[in-house]
């Protein structure tokens, strides 16, 4: 990359909603590092990225002091987004210490490059910080009400501990930063594998397996297609607020988790049995942004309606799984 | 030390509960190394100690590797108690990004030496982890109300994370783990000027300074005389429960702030003036442990009466000042 160009530094590039970002971002013409570790990103969606004009990747681990070849080009890298954390219980779970460490020492050091380059930093918090909320829709003011001692603890406080490091690089005005609390994002090229109800719900309905739902299936969850997530994310980078409040970004869409089966089952032609499977411990009943700050400062909400969303997101699955059942519109 | 003692490490032992605690572990014939960094610590309560038999001092950041001191002791040590960070909120914000890494990367770079030697954790967490409690008094299921983005989130939230890492080392079986949630100590060795309530108010009496009193004055707080709580944490360190649960350690004698400040006015002869200051932001109104748990699981309750445990403190500050008013007895 020519040295006068600005870069954009992606921790956590190669996952689910960090390969679609920097794609938009490679698309704008802009340069990008990704940074990743490749604990749950999928190969495929390196793949993507390769060889595009202005990607670079870099594997590496945040919770490690930064990669040399990250801080070479730390005199241009003018944004720094952090997707960096394993995101599906299952798989945050497997190994709790590292989760907590890199939401926090990953974190902090990002936030300290940030504050070293005077990059812009925008943390992905997550709607786990309001654990299984008493209130809703929820707004950015609620505490939430989170298990400090239970199994999600290590990514839900781990976000937790994230924000409280990053508001405060902001109030020492050690770094500009920009804090985003995303809800549940679904889309083509999750993993299949992540534990996550979108996913596995389409690749049950798309193979041979029963489909299993948490609980009764009354639990609801708000769906946010990736490309709205995507506008979302680089909108608030890019807004001019002061950046000392965290911004929810999700669809407030809401339905339940019967509902989206169903919905699934009616898209895929699925015959197979559906299920139900004990509520995991600590598992939120209901989830929905109230997003009339993301409207306000960045005039910005979802335009993705779930059936188009999740039409795209199957057809990407069964292609991915290497099946063409009933075939829609991609 | 002979090569065949048991040692025990207190991490923050020069600190105000910690140098009690590490009397009185002294008192009873064991073997002591504090690691402690003296950023909030009295320099005469490591006096106190020093020369002491059995007693030996390290001076190290928990956040950094641990020191080669300790690390050449590893194999005789079989308790560890992590009382390493600055409590008081003036404190405390002096350096947030290093508050919440002494919870973090501190409290687990300890968790790694209880799992490489077998030693015993204890965390002393601590009653913020309830925020600006909403229930009354609070018990241990309550989740808090803790603003994550605040000034005093690197301490809350540092905690909580700290909690989420030690039952995460306990469910993985990686250490055996207790927990305990201290709610406002007082005593003698606490620092004149460290912000806090009880410290506050004697000292300004026992001065020529106003008395000055957060808000209106009504705002609870539940005060446990020091020789208590050591008596709690060697409890719960020793009891064979099976650790997965915090433990909150207090005196649920609540009072109010002004009701604080008029016992310590009576009780000092002062005649300074009162005046009221505006209330810190996320500062909790209310503030009362639930102590069933400990009462059943440690069979212990505090004995110490607010008015004896007060003349105390007062005595000792008094001469700690260099002034003898009224000498109540200590």
């Amino acid at each position: 990359m020519a040295a006068s160009e600005e870069v954009i530094l992606i921790a956590g590039g190669a996952g689910f909603i960090g390969s679609h970002l920097t794609a938009r971002l490679l698309d704008e013409g802009r340069q990008v590092i990704v940074l990743d570790n490749l604990q749950t990103a999928r190969p495929s969606n390196l793949r993507l990225l390769e060889g595009r004009p202005g990607f670079t990747f870099v594997q590496g681990d945040i919770v490690d002091p930064l990669p040399e070849a990250v801080l070479r080009e730390a005199g241009r890298i003018v944004r720094i987004y952090n997707l960096a954390c394993a995101a599906s219980p299952p798989q945050y779970q497997v190994d709790p210490e590292h989760t907590m460490l890199t939401n926090v020492m990953g974190t902090n050091h990002l936030l300290r490059l940030a504050e070293q380059t005077g990059a812009r930093f925008l943390l992905t918090s997550t709607s786990e910080v309001y654990g299984d909320p008493e209130v809703h829709p929820q707004v950015e003011g609620y505490r939430g009400w989170v298990n400090c001692t239970g199994p999600r603890a290590c990514y839900d406080e781990g976000k937790r501990a994230a924000e409280a490091l990053t508001f405060d690089y902001a109030r020492m005005k050690r770094a500009q930063v920009r804090v985003a609390r995303i809800f549940n994002t679904y889309g083509p090229q999750m993993h299949p594998d992540d534990g996550r109800v979108v996913s596995n719900l389409i690749c049950q309905a798309l193979s041979n397996r029963d489909i299993t739902i948490h609980g009764d299936g009354t639990q609801t969850r708000s769906f946010c297609y990736v490309s709205d997530m995507v506008d979302a994310l680089i909108r608030l980078m890019e807004s001019e607020i002061d950046g000392l409040e965290p911004v929810n970004l999700g669809n407030p869409n809401e339905l339940t988790v019967s509902d989206l089966a169903e919905k699934v089952v009616a898209m895929t032609g699925s015959t197979n049995r559906l299920v139900y499977t004990p509520l995991p411990q600590d598992d939120p009943r209901r989830r929905r942004p109230n997003i009339d700050r993301a409207k306000a400062l960045l005039g910005w909400e979802p335009r993705v309606p779930l059936a188009d969303g999740l039409a795209k997101t199957c057809a990407w699955f069964a292609e991915e799984l290497g099946r063409v059942p009933q075939r829609v519109a991609a």
